[in-house]
């Protein structure tokens, strides 16, 4: 009946053409697609019931890269971008993001490591909170006695400035396109899609206005995509869009068949964190944090062995350790009771879980996130209040050989019924195969973009 | 996350773990479809977005046969089904169910020839409206002064047992999920969809608790479905699901390739039904009558000789004709009031669409429609007003020959600015070929349930 694109009589936006051409796997022009976004942000949005179908159907059919650029584009001019006045000429914007795992607490060492390592660097990051079977870095810094990351952007702007790095929480200006697509996805079985996907990331990343943009792609078990094949396919769909925004960036798809480091839970990971900052962290996480770091480095123009030697040099001299300490300060976190928040972990009720037999461990990485949510480490809904003390020590790693009895994961708890809960959802967690199990080495593969 | 079927936080129904299997292509089973479709007309259905994710996704995965069985049934179980009590014993309840063109009145002259040939055949039809570049039944039968189709049951099984056929509009106790999911449809670009429109068709036709249900399968440019491979794939899978149940049923593809009959337009096809009745009608209109009427006399054990016999006999001794006239004044209608408004359309401006050059006619009846939905015959929107005196004489069938200058359309209409919009849209709904332009026969295929 060829309806128009803005439905006059209630003066709200339809999107039924687009759900039909989406729909019937006709691609969708940058006008069309501008339109939707500015729609949703706008003052009349369409009814959510549309918005859903259009997801819906796009999560059926995908979208070109070149959609994809568009809906990118879209949803990052939906808010503002950072705007960086009165830094210095040198200064480079740096940023990674991960797309989620267990343990996963690289960006909380990182940072520090890199600005301690180069002078004219500054990670201005969003970072997001925990949803999921994986956590989020907004949480781990604030189980940090006193540690704010709502700041407003004169404050973030003023804590990048003096120690160049800082910590936000999305705000209502950051992309807000993604906010309200975000939450509707989740309730309508549309967050699995690689287009979205990489519209969400990337329109929230993009807004940090970077010079160079490192992703830690996960791959395996406890990633957000269930194979190999179709975490390429969004590393490939990421780089190509990276590409059309002549972005700097590079992808690297990491192991996550098992868990990262040692630690997970809270205060468990800003622990660990510390550890790796004084050099004495487990080797996963470690050798992470030292290769992404490299990187970075080596995106600003350091030369290999240089960039190799100045992170040696930050770590070693505490230089490092410093930066992360001046950064808790910054943001409102209190040094001396992080310490002893950390230190009282010890006093937490623990419970061991053994081998069963000899073998080979093997991980289903996801279960054991959602084994460590029911302990209260993470949020089955937006509002639930994640424990920072709970956690888990998980010291061998999937393909490590196990003798029968041997220790293989330590479960810091508060409550027995939650211990409980926890422990029967660990069952489809481990598994220990007679059979050798294959060790995905740490990096698996990477991609730049071509600038 | 494993989250159950039902939220019990909000007590209200949660489609997630559906719609990720149907993204996911995994069939869903009897008792998920089932509280799916319990859950959408209970007192607290899921939230419009995410039923709208749903269908989106059934739109795209398609369902098998069996889903769409159980679909139908689920649909089917959540209103009344018709209960015929004290009739006779020998009473059958048959009826026709057509997909919907322009032209199409068949079932006003059908039903009281039908009733008129076979003395225990009843026909209880529930009726539709307009929407769409189709008319409704109902708005026909409306368009004669006082006819009523908002019957309650008492007094609709007492004019089906005194008449042997009554019209009924859908009430809200009829497969009163089908009007939830088709107001959404209708919105969310899910409309066009083989198990929807299946389901949708055959929750309503088996709520009638027929003996024999035939089913008009429009099939062409004005059909619903945009091509003849679609549409035979949607006469399968209503044949499948028809089986199932277990339903006596014949599906005959029809062609929408032309406007059926001469006239459209809701006051036009009172008018033309009744030249049927009298044996006056155009050809086309007048032969499916009378072809869906034998195959209806003949599903009741009538041999087929004897069938058209009792037809011709029904036709030309005027008992047909009395019998429609016996159901108008059963339902509120006045004959005089009737024979007056028809008589008056000839009142109606007037203006001929000529053929441009000689040549052979070819309809896009869509179009055709939505431009006399521009004059006022039909619905935009579910609010608007249908004029029952505009419409059109349309004598030409696609494949016929026409010569320069020759009348292909006469519009009746009221107002001249919607007659011009009308003429604007009219430009894609006609063509004239220099080479011949196949004609497609009137019945293209049928089908019978193994019954």
């Amino acid at each position: 009946m060829g309806r128009a694109f803005f439905r006059s009589s209630h003066n709200m936006a339809d999107l039924l053409p687009l759900i039909i051409k989406k729909r019937d796997q006709i691609k969708l022009s940058e006008i069309e697609i501008e339109l939707f976004i500015e729609s949703i942000t706008s003052k009349n949005p369409p009814p959510d019931y549309q918005i859903a179908s259009l997801l819906a159907f796009i999560v059926a059919r995908g979208m070109d890269s070149e959609e994809n650029f568009w809906l990118t584009n879209a949803m990052l001019k939906s808010g503002d971008a950072f705007e960086y006045k009165g830094f210095s000429p040198e200064a480079l914007f740096v940023d990674k993001h991960s797309t989620g795992g267990i343990g996963d607490k690289i960006t909380l060492p990182l940072a520090p490591l890199v600005v301690a390592a180069a002078e004219n660097l500054h990670i201005p990051t969003i970072a997001g909170r925990a949803l999921g079977h994986t956590g989020g870095t907004v949480d781990k810094l604030e189980s940090i006695p006193g540690f704010q990351t709502g700041l407003t952007m004169d404050r973030f702007y003023k804590i990048l400035k003096k120690h160049r790095l800082a910590f936000l929480s999305q705000t209502p200006q950051i992309a807000p396109a993604d906010r309200i697509l975000y939450a509707l996805r989740d309730v309508t079985g549309t967050v699995s899609s690689i287009p979205l996907i990489t519209a969400s990331i990337l329109s929230k990343k993009l807004s940090e206005s970077l010079d160079f943009l490192l992703i830690d792609l996960k791959c395996g078990s406890g990633a957000f995509l269930p194979d190999r094949e179709q975490t390429e396919a969004l590393g490939q769909r990421m780089l190509k869009v990276l590409n059309q925004f002549q972005k700097r960036a590079k992808i690297c798809m990491t192991n996550m068949d098992t868990p990262l480091g040692h630690y997970s839970g809270n205060l468990w990971e800003v622990h660990e964190s510390l550890e790796i900052l004084k050099g004495q962290g487990p080797s996963s996480s470690t050798r992470l944090t030292l290769e992404f770091a490299k990187r970075i480095l080596e995106s600003s123009g350091v030369e290999s062995s240089r960039a190799t030697q100045s992170l040696e040099n930050a770590l070693h001299s505490g230089a490092a350790l410093k930066k992360f300490e001046d950064s808790v300060e910054a943001q409102g976190g209190e040094i001396s009771k992080m310490e002893k928040a950390i230190a009282d972990l010890q006093k937490l009720k623990s419970f061991s879980v053994k081998a069963e037999c000899e073998g080979f461990l093997k991980w289903n990485v996801t279960e054991l996130g959602f084994a460590l949510v029911e302990l209260g480490a993470g949020r089955k809904t937006k509002t639930d209040k994640v424990d920072n003390e709970v956690g888990a020590y998980h010291p061998v790693d999937t393909g490590d050989r196990v003798l029968k009895n041997q220790e293989i994961l330590r479960l810091y708890y508060r409550d027995k019924g939650r211990l409980n809960v926890c422990l029967e959802r660990l069952k489809s967690a481990i598994q220990i195969k007679e059979q050798a199990v294959t060790k995905t080495p740490l990096i698996i593969k990477e991609w730049a973009t071509t600038l």
